[in-house]
């Protein structure tokens, strides 16, 4: 018989590479609470109509559907954003404004699987619900800048574009309204001969073409903005100028950067790590309103979402390296019959919060001194007969190989 | 338009609930890292045959199942130790033993939601594998006694039993193998009626059927093993003494605890927490072989989860009471004009780590103030134009009401 295996795009995640992932995920929690942002969590799975009301139709090709026993259609989630926005329209409504909030879990997503794609993949994202200012759109920025730094990440670029403006652009230029997402798809892509078809058989001018397809080439420091006119180069000002003043560093104004959605209503940001290579994008956001597509009051948010598994690959190639915190203490009884003396020592250690391990196969010394390296014990405590006797231990250093007879019940301050 | 609900029998988690969940949440694994073992997870998703391997095909009633793009039969899980097991298969059989793994996730259950029953929930378990002695068995039950503790449990009791004790007693009597896991079903949910139709049915005389439901009412404390006769009951003995040593209370011997599964080899425990009611498991586990059954060796663990929803609930019914910790400040800068600044002193404070929040709304003072007090800060600091010219701001200590001019250069060491 065969082994039975992961199924396809999913990750097992082993010890030393969880500890990683845990020790990341603290990290960002963290700075979300420095930002006076809270915890919340929602289902793994929601009605597919949540996600087909957010992204149209055609997202369904990407999503794990199945039917519920009420015959409901249901899907794991590809994303957080609209399943939070969900949550506060049903239950966080009438709450104290702004409403801010961050979330950590898996999604899914039905593709085939490819490098550094996977079908179950991690979100660390958060929602500032119910404030629509440069204010709000820069406290969004500067946390999602700080996440970035708490993966030790240093070449990076935090590129902020704004959805109106170059929606304006192509109205402006003579697009009919319900065209204008088709072309910012396209321009959002760079996929410029496609957007010329696309432009021309709108009877849009060469000229007029040149002159969009050279806006979104708009980029550079924050120094370009002085080329914006009107109120959202005002805006636009105004954020980075708000960012400058909490620290938040490499600031690109790239007015190309749509990002594709229809949703987004004002500011758009996307955080590359160019070691990535192609795959780049460590984390993407925005302002938007969803709500009301779900049954609530219409109301502005800005929210991110940080690629966790990416940006940790990205971390490690800029040379980050996590070690590992082995156990303490590795408690070895001589012989059985010291198992229960031993156990008792065990216990007083792990009582004082000292993460430690005990001998339980009753491997001889040599062996499991062997064991106790491996698992990178820094301290042995050898407990036989003799030293029993007067209420002791053999305590071991690992590294020093140093031994000393200790007396239990001075063990703990021992080795703290 | 009706609002969009999530899907029955799931949950939201708003900030304070949230909070409580994830304060549980570190105390289980620093348990668990005081005991050398260390965390893993798996996918949310298996193939739906690892499951009906280890509890045979009328599981997938309860199973959420679907297809796979490649046609493969996909379940959500309902409980880690397969997925754990399968993932030792794959990908740990190499390591030195014994292996000892934690985790924590979402399970799912395809059933009609009852109070306190989810068809999302959680658990947070364990796993020693490939170990096979008393040692083992302690050290494990040992680890499920200091996690119920850690929820502050203190009404609680441990049901210790060995499935080989009752397995033999009913072959002695003169069932056939294939027909002694229907009898220690029955036996597990004390459904004595059903019993002994069956018994009878196989033949077996009314006074071993007496003889047998007598035995599974076998419970009290330790001293209840001296009427225990062979190596089972030095086996229990022996693991009785190793918990006693590792200070391990309200420990009882329930020798009809089979736990209704057939996959069991040796010990079989229960911890229940008498004030949730009918529903009292918190906790269960044993040892056990399953890794065979997915193409590996044969190797013998032992391992629990704790049924982290309703450990909660039972610590909430014994008065347990978790306190929220809000922002630590409020930045609340007195007109836009003081924005920037404000943001500068923001920025500082959540640098040294502090929880800070900043008024974004543009809000006056008075009003912003409330908010602050809302969201339990603890100081507001205000940003007014004649404290910024020297500067200063002005600290508010939201407690006393005190306040007084500080230096921003001064404000963390100030607050902290």
């Amino acid at each position: 018989m065969g082994m039975i295996q992961r199924p396809r795009g999913t990750r097992d995640f082993l010890p030393d590479e969880m500890e990683k992932r845990r020790y990341y995920e603290a990290a960002l929690r963290n700075v979300a609470k420095t930002f006076g942002f809270r915890e919340v969590a929602t289902p793994i799975f929601e009605e597919a109509e949540l996600f087909t009301l957010k992204s149209g139709s055609n997202v369904l090709e990407e999503l794990y559907v199945f039917k519920d026993k009420g015959n409901r259609e249901i899907a794991l989630r590809p994303e957080m954003t609209a399943p939070t926005i969900r949550m506060f329209v049903n239950e966080m409504s009438s709450e104290l404004r702004p409403i801010k909030v961050f979330y950590f879990g898996q999604c899914f997503r039905y593709e085939r699987p490819q490098s550094g794609r996977y079908r179950e993949f991690f979100q660390f994202g958060a929602e500032l619900i119910g404030s629509l200012d440069a204010e709000s759109d820069a406290e969004v920025i500067a946390m999602a800048s700080s996440m970035i730094k708490a993966f030790g990440l240093k070449n990076y670029r935090i590129r902020i574009g704004h959805i109106g403006i170059l929606k304006q652009k192509v109205i402006d230029a003579g697009v009919p309204e319900e065209c204008v997402v088709r072309v910012l798809q396209k321009l959002d892509k760079k996929l410029y001969d496609e957007a010329r078809l696309l432009l021309l058989e709108m009877n849009i001018s060469e000229e007029k073409i040149r002159d969009i397809f050279e806006f979104t080439e708009t980029v550079g420091g924050v120094d370009v903005l002085s080329y914006v006119s009107g109120k959202t180069g005002d805006y636009l000002r105004r954020v980075s100028d708000l960012l400058l003043a909490m620290g938040v560093e490499n600031i690109m104004i790239d007015l190309g950067v749509v990002r594709g959605l229809d949703y987004y209503t004002g500011i758009v940001f996307e955080v590359e790590a160019p070691t990535l290579g192609a795959e780049k994008q460590v984390c993407g956001g925005g302002s938007y309103t969803l709500s009301e597509l779900f049954g609530g009051e219409r109301v502005f948010s800005t929210g991110f979402a940080v690629g966790f598994d990416r940006a940790i690959i990205a971390a490690e190639k800029e040379g980050q390296v996590y070690e590992k915190k082995g156990v303490k203490v590795y408690v070895l009884p001589t012989s059985k019959d010291m198992q229960v003396y031993a156990s008792r020592v065990v216990a007083k250690l792990r009582v004082a919060n000292i993460a430690s391990d005990i001998e339980i196969m009753g491997r001889k010394v040599s062996k499991a001194m062997r064991y106790a390296a491996a698992i990178g014990a820094e301290y042995t405590v050898i407990v036989g007969a003799k030293e029993a006797q007067q209420d002791s231990v053999m305590l071991r250093n690992m590294v020093s190989g140093e031994q000393k007879v200790v007396e239990v019940n001075n063990l703990v301050e021992e080795i703290q």
